[in-house]
């Protein structure tokens, strides 16, 4: 498992969150979120497990911290693309960021599909608020009340998320020659809310 | 781990592929996809991990049986309730049954995106190739070329499969009075189709 000359060594006494959360998104990287384990991440910094209790305190937690990680990425990407951009561009753009970031972290599928095993997580969550925040305001060119816009939100990110997972699966049948459909089907999604 | 009175004992003279199966399942009902393992599969059943070999030779070999069966399921609902239907009623019955599926299988959206870590499985690859198809005949009525049938296919399932797993994951704000809006979209989506 472990690479030489790949890893990160640390000296116990420099341990920090930073540093443990760097090494735990390289490990997600090289070997994918499911592979992503407490004696895992302890050996890559080559401390004992024991040394990170006072920054991680289980596997649980670390994978939150993983999450929290790729969704902040995630919407600083966003964030910083939709300035100064308005009007359905701003949806349009909105849509291209996603889909370039999980075709730059093809782990993103499984790292964001792994929320579903911290229900709980207030800063998960947090990260989703902001993640529908941004859409909210992308659709203020939108006249319509406030469920409507919520249908939308709804239908955007769905689609979005589900581009994403079903390519993972290698759902659609890579013998037919599928046009490059992940745009056109958006601008679809868009239309729609403008009727 | 185990319940008593709840455990599947079999002699094990008599086990079977089907008895197999049935146990995997009841473990992925009553643990989650993540819990199924090969040692807790032969403890639910009585038997010693070595005696399961000559019907299932790993793990893999276990979660491929697993998604199957409920690709199977689903693909079964979705034949049996898409009989005498057609036009647009076809697919808007195609997304009916898919949701109510993953509602009373809530189990579903793991086991289905489990489906990414085998992606040489062909016999996962012969039901998605099946789901493809029925939604491809309930398509006919519309007035298209096969790349923009295509595109719909693609529109419509990434929609189903990024509900549900958004859905899992709380993405949608609970505070908010959602209204129940899959249904609303996927008209919107089929609406699309028509134009």
């Amino acid at each position: 498992m472990e690479q030489k000359g790949k890893k990160t060594v640390v000296k116990h006494a420099k341990l920090s969150k930073e540093l443990i959360e760097d090494a735990a998104i390289k490990l997600v990287k090289e070997q994918g979120f499911d592979n992503l384990s407490y004696r895992g991440l302890a050996r890559s910094l080559e401390v004992s497990p024991q040394s990170l209790y006072p920054y991680v305190d289980n596997l649980s937690q670390l994978e939150v911290m993983v999450i929290v990680h790729y969704l902040n990425s995630l919407i600083d990407e966003l964030q910083d693309n939709l300035i100064g951009v308005s009007g359905r561009e701003a949806l349009e753009e909105y849509a291209k960021v996603f889909y370039s970031f999980t075709k730059n972290h093809l782990e993103f599928s499984k790292v964001f599909s792994a929320a579903a095993n911290h229900p709980d997580s207030s800063s998960i969550d947090d990260q989703f608020k902001r993640m529908r925040k941004i859409l909210e305001k992308a659709m203020h060119y939108i006249d319509a009340d406030h469920d409507t816009i919520m249908n939308h939100i709804t239908l955007l990110v769905t689609n979005l998320m589900g581009y994403v997972v079903m390519q993972d699966l290698n759902f659609f049948d890579q013998n037919d020659p599928l046009p490059e459909n992940f745009e056109s089907n958006i601008k679809v999604i868009i239309d729609s809310f403008e009727n």
